[in-house]
């Protein structure tokens, strides 16, 4: 946990923001004709796993999936755009926020379909956890995101003092 | 939601319980060797939509991931065994749990290597969400999963609540 | 073939008795809209060896498909479940035999759609055959599987000894 | 099984042959470095289909593999050569033999790693089996194997006869 | 080819601009370790196709490859990111340029990989070509594009003038 | 640039040709329902690479797509067929045609889908450009191919000194 010196000049929050698209081919659908719930988590975790790669510098792996939900299905030919950032950092650990959304390719008419926040802890030379750069929340929705990451962790932290008691 | 009779008789959530298994080949790897985190989430995914379909014997689609975490990397070539079974009912919801273990083929030491809680939304035949089975909890271990599912909803009830004031 | 002591343990042949499931996925599907024949004798490759490779604990290679039989096409959005086990051994030969049934989601129903026998070979530490654990059948189902793979390789030895004539 | 009128003309068995090639891609490994067990059947189930598909000029599906032997394993990097044509024609059924060498890309030499037969059955309008045309077996090589499909299409008949006593 | 009336505004060249991203995984690897041509000329086609869906919002298909250059290998684990644009109409011809980048994911270092001018096709409602908005081409670097787009395209139709000949 | 001797002798054209066959399955589809254009791309780079390789019996990289022209769309269910062959060699690259053909499986009919010229660049063992066999045209068709694939060398070289001046 000593791989970045006390000291470590934050990075801003935006340097961290990622659009991608994916296109939902048919050999992406469900028996509904729809995208697969699973490769929609797929295109979810390597979008939020490259934020925080751009965060840390580091190599980094999946701690968990905090929480994932599908607001609307995805259809066939619709094209899937992703935006990923880091939310907040707490030591090697990192909160990324992402939100899917499904392009209607011909009017261009976008719909939200998913949201997800997830974490991912970021490795050292040794391959063990080391400390990522600390976050500089800029705008007021850098700062809200924050704090609302904060909130989500105490309630996890919560939680799991409850289950081991 | 009037698919299925008030009056419909519980299922025991023994009847909805799995285990299936896969092999993590070559092209399932990520940069690191370990088994890649969304190809996992894809597994679990499926899983989980079967035992929540067995309960039902109804379409069901993911509605949300509420909490997915990776204990352990992976390897190429270990066996992954997937258990899911329904936790808890909630009119046309459907709390479903699984447990993801690693199998070491020569020895066939197991070892746990994700945990997951996924809801499940059954479909009637227009579609749209149905009353699925209510669930017979039976013995204490699914009694425990039951009451731990519905603090979990009631968890998350309470944060969109917040949320929307 | 000298890795197993000539007087090692045999293991009942229901250890290595194994059920698995597939969903069949719309990616799955040849031009006539039923999973793939190809797909379906990798899904009862990989079963098979699973199956054979819990009886010897050591790395296995497939060497033959003894028969795979296709009794009635398999629908997308079936499950398909896998049951495999190891017959007999012969050395360091295990024949497993795997029967494929599709169940119908919403109904349960299962029907069973193919049925196979594979030879795996067991290899040692150098990557050469190697001696498997002798098998213990126990039950009358089991000792009938056993008596007809001996049949089934007596057949094919016969088969070879009048090609090579 | 009428699709055919009874005097249908022959068609030679030459018509029926076919080479096609793979290449051995990292993601068709298994996880000892060497081409996969089922992706070889996949290949194999293929290219039997397009010669029994050529001869009868209707749709085919795989009633059996009848026998598939690995000789030696394909190594990742080298191409797969599969020659591929009908032995014997049996009313709607047609045996269809599969060579698969593999070709070491820099040296250009070829070594026989798999041998296969498989039995597909020609389909007519409705779906249903239709009469595939006779076979012509020209040279001594395809009587050969024309009178070889017969005499393990008879060993097959005979073994389920004494099975249905 | 009277899907738009003559008079229809033109779009600016910037609206088509599109970033991916795709993370090159061990299962997109060729022989020699690094991303497999083929895969990369599908991530190209995807990309340059939204461009050209989004300048058109009319389905498209790719007509062909004008041309695409391959100036250094992609590692696995490295991040591509793929930059799109609509560089000159032509009545229902699009030219798209796409400039492949590969980027170290700990140093962030970019470097171009691959560049490619492909050429698509709008389509009518009745699955004909239909015209496409004209483009207005703003910045000095646009009008560059287009003007070379227009080159490229007066030396492939003398090509094939003097090839018809 | 010195792997093989100035005095090499040459290789005919017709011992690098190769046909090759896929089956378009529905998986490889696009959202019109015909074969993916990145797919059709990936077949054609794997049998150009195949001619190269079997020309220079030496491991080989695509430098280039010069034209790839789609002609007609490919169904699902149809059989590709793709030709490829040497067309003519520069030192250490090789210009590779290649001709794709879509096969109604029932009539037999044959349609040119696509054609295709790529350069691949042959490699020595310390992995850098190496001298390739020189080629022997022997018939009209393959002298017509080499001139033809030298005056598109030319034009690509003109083309290039225009850029950089």
């Amino acid at each position: 946990m000593d791989e970045i010196p006390q000291g470590a000049s934050p990075k801003p929050a935006s340097a961290s923001r990622l659009e991608t698209t994916q296109v939902v081919m048919p050999s992406d659908a469900n028996v509904l004709g729809s995208a697969f719930g699973g490769k929609v988590m797929e295109w979810t975790d390597l979008a939020a796993a490259l934020a925080a790669q751009r965060h840390a510098r580091m190599p980094v792996v999946t701690a968990s999936i905090d929480q994932l939900s599908f607001l609307a299905p995805i259809r066939v030919g619709q094209v899937v755009v992703l935006h990923a950032q880091v939310n907040a950092v707490f030591g090697s650990s990192m909160e990324v926020g992402v939100e899917v959304l499904a392009e209607e390719p011909i009017t261009g008419e976008r719909r939200k379909c998913c949201d997800a926040f997830l974490t991912f802890v970021a490795l050292g030379r040794d391959g063990r956890p080391a400390r990522a750069p600390p976050l500089l929340a800029e705008t007021a929705d850098e700062q809200r995101r924050e704090r609302e990451a904060r909130a989500r962790r105490q309630a996890r932290l919560a939680s799991r003092t409850r289950k081991s008691r």
